[in-house]
């Protein structure tokens, strides 16, 4: 017999049951939420950089990553390099996905063996000249984007402290880079060193209650330090975000586009990546252009995004775009606004062993060139001097993944060939670039006898990469052989992680 | 000294790397992802639902879960009934977070003790008669929307097996809601089972390439099983979604956005919850005409979301809303394609312990009700005559939270008083709920001073909830008290875990 008792709206309610005392009861009990699968941690706030270096702690010999998606408007980096050389730590290795002129105070810190070791994927400035002058005293290792994914996730980089800089987070640790007073856009890059990172720390300028979004999950950050700023929105945008004026590079930009109408891919369902920089601007501008006279409706653009493409992507030319990284604050804003503006992680947009990613559905990717020669192979990496000024970003894995790989190139920039017999550097692999685009004529690899055969009644200069180096060569001169050191200074890792070419120490002039 | 060898394209790179062979070597090469931080496994494809019963293995005494995101539209929790039948298993426990008219077939499951023990948010149709008629062995048990994600986490409901209908997955598990034939909407109701079940099963009629979203994501996925059809999206509409033409409706609904316009709450920043139904439609009806007239921009709307709430949000009223479940096929149109159009876990709104939840930053919630008392307390559980017809849903949640809560209701309809001396059963106490608006006047709780501050100058009729209930029992008749047998059939669990109130057995008249 079940016995009753009165609760606290007076009820009669079985015994044994926990009666109702009143609504605003449940503030007096202590809760614990049982942890089970869906841990969700909290992250620990900090005072300031100088606080988790005591807390983790960190110490000679460690391994700490950044990002680039302030790109040159960076100011994490620096503070971090600041506190080790202050600590007068040794034998770090930094894993920044990218350096920029921004970061010059790392020079001081490579020549002086506080950090005698750096993987990233791209990098310029005087960092680059410290370390191609011989400065630091192991090998770079330049990854691609994809490639430093795989390389995270595999255990080839190994992480102590991953310092994310966003422009934004939560008293819980979540956070984003798109909230706050500047921010940068989605943090693609940054996601396997916040998987797999022993220590995450988050570093913003601004605490929100509540976030637009929540790119980066509590559960995965461990501390969030607040800083005065972290960085300046306004060195995202990577050189000019105008479309050239530049009479080349339009006629560039144009044949590229028409090539691809003869090829046939300007049609429903196009998949397109291009960087930033005006030709990539001229060419999105051209297809643009076709794809409205045409009625063409795309699937999506992908890779760094640029209001050019977020401008077609608002006249309905794609259904989505991927951004792994934000060139300009009108890709931001259409990232914060646009539920098919997809913030996409460095796996997903271009690990090789990312099943189906992002790239590995791209029709058609446009990508620049400081070099290339007679077997395609391209080089991004370092200038006709040797020195470094740059690496190959997604360059190598969007080449790959693509179904056509078109690079435009000047054929002659200032009395300087840009094909060649070999190219100083291998970024890319020749066997993954389908055509090569310059002023003077189109080259089709000969591997690809399916687009030869297309383009075999081209109104297009299409002609063999031998014809286009000797153009050159009547243009300009065959250059001397690059005179550099012996001494291998650096690496170029390929995305699978097998190594692609060497890097050497060049003389200071 | 470095000893050098030669790579796949003939470049020099040191010995002891792994050299570069060509740009598709990783293919033949086995990759393991480093499983860490972001264990992220694939869910296992099976044929059928027969086949998930024989894999766990299911069993007698078990705790399965549903959700009613397609309401009356839902085609699986009667697939699973119907296989327990045809295992014959006995004493399972069903625990949907609703359970409609479709769901007939489990009467026959719980008269003959397949099914003992239910617990549920809200019950209608015939399965609510059964278990009101005394035929279902163990009790009853009625959670929130809140309090069940609590029950959930804290262990009170231990589910050994959740079936979450998807209205479409990828083959790895992921799913969503919006995608696919039979769209049902944001899926809000599934998290805590998707976080805690011990085995966590999709159920879908369309695996997809690619989702619109990946609002499940496959790390939490066990199975997914592919039906010919999981659900009619056209279920989700609940009642009518046009605005009522009944003159006593719109009184009552111009009433409320005038009550709320004198109490200073139609100002910037407002927040704004109110349900399907045609009285509520309505209410957003005129307040978005006094908000437009006021140029007045709002916060976020929240709830099971309708088209009448959407199109305040396209046209600005709202920055945000939060959706638990979709009411309508244009609310989930809504959410496929606006970013401000969120999803909201059954947790993040209503869980008492969830700290800031949205219903806890509400300013206004506009509820119904089939009985009020006196003491202001609610009935949405039972009908006048005692019979299970409902349930609270998120009604004592969002009642407590909200700074401002308005039960909407006929002080009389078909000669049926709705204001009485006591309610049948308490299912929101008293104390949560500030104004009632009846069509012959509206009541404050007098335990909100301030609201009666602010309208004694009011021209609307604001008169004690004894007069109200006075001139009810004027125009009809004082009710008999109702006859229900004396045994206990079901327990109304408070959100915060307390038993509330008891529901007992009645005639099978």
């Amino acid at each position: 017999m079940i016995t009753l008792i009165k609760n606290g709206v007076q009820r009669m309610i079985p015994n044994g049951y926990k009666p109702f005392v009143s609504d605003d009861h449940f503030k007096q009990e202590v809760y614990q939420k049982i942890e089970k699968v869906y841990a969700k941690k909290e992250a620990q706030m900090l005072a300031s950089i100088s606080a988790i270096f005591d807390i983790i702690p960190i110490k000679d010999g460690m391994t700490l990553s950044f990002h680039h998606h302030y790109r040159n408007g960076d100011l994490l980096v620096n503070m971090v390099a600041e506190e080790i050389k202050k600590r007068g730590l040794k034998n770090m290795t930094f894993a920044p996905s990218s350096i920029f002129p921004v970061h010059k105070p790392l020079s001081d810190l490579i020549k002086n063996k506080h950090i005698t070791s750096i993987y990233t994927n791209y990098i310029s400035g005087d960092v680059a000249d410290t370390i191609s002058y011989g400065h630091m005293k192991d090998l770079l290792i330049m990854d691609t984007h994809g490639g430093r994914a795989r390389a995270i996730e595999t255990g080839d980089i190994n992480i102590d402290v991953c310092f994310i800089a966003a422009s934004a987070a939560d008293k819980h640790g979540n956070a984003n880079g798109i909230d706050g007073p500047n921010p940068c856009g989605p943090l693609g890059y940054i996601y396997p060193d916040l998987y797999y990172a022993k220590h995450k720390v988050i570093v913003t300028d601004t605490i929100l209650d509540k976030l637009s979004s929540n790119d980066i999950d509590h559960s995965f950050v461990d501390y969030i330090i607040k800083v005065s700023q972290i960085g300046l929105s306004t060195g995202i945008e990577s050189g000019t975000t105008q479309m050239t004026k530049d009479p080349i590079q339009l006629k560039i930009a144009k044949d590229t586009v028409n090539l691809v109408k003869e090829l046939g891919l300007i049609k429903d369902g196009l998949s397109f990546q291009t960087g930033a920089g005006s030709t990539s601007i001229a060419v999105s501008h051209f297809l643009k252009g076709e794809m409205v006279k045409q009625n063409i409706k795309g699937s999506f653009a992908s890779g760094g995004i640029t209001k050019s493409l977020t401008s077609m992507f608002e006249d309905q030319l794609f259904d989505d775009l991927y951004d792994v990284q934000s060139f300009d604050l009108e890709a931001v804003e259409s990232y914060k606004k646009n539920k098919h503006h997809h913030l996409m992680d460095a796996s997903q947009y271009a690990n090789p062993f990312y099943k189906d990613n992002i790239a590995s559905k791209l029709d058609i990717v446009i990508l620049g060139a400081t070099e290339v020669d007679l077997n395609f192979n391209v080089n991004v990496t370092t200038s006709s001097t040797h020195k470094l000024m740059g690496g190959s970003g997604g360059h190598s894995d969007t080449a790959y993944e693509s179904k056509l790989t078109i690079i435009t190139t000047n054929l002659v920039k200032s009395r300087i060939p840009f094909i060649k017999d070999h190219v100083e550097t291998i970024s890319t692999p020749g066997t993954s670039v389908d055509i090569v685009v310059t002023e003077r004529g189109i080259a089709v690899n000969p591997r690809r006898k399916d687009l030869l055969e297309k383009l075999k009644d081209s109104l297009l200069n299409i002609t063999p990469i031998e014809s286009l180096y000797q153009k050159a060569l009547d243009i300009t001169y065959k250059p001397e052989p690059i005179k550099h050191k012996e001494r291998i200074i650096g690496l170029i890792r390929y995305r699978d992680g097998s190594i692609i070419d060497s890097i050497y120490e060049v003389d200071h002039k």
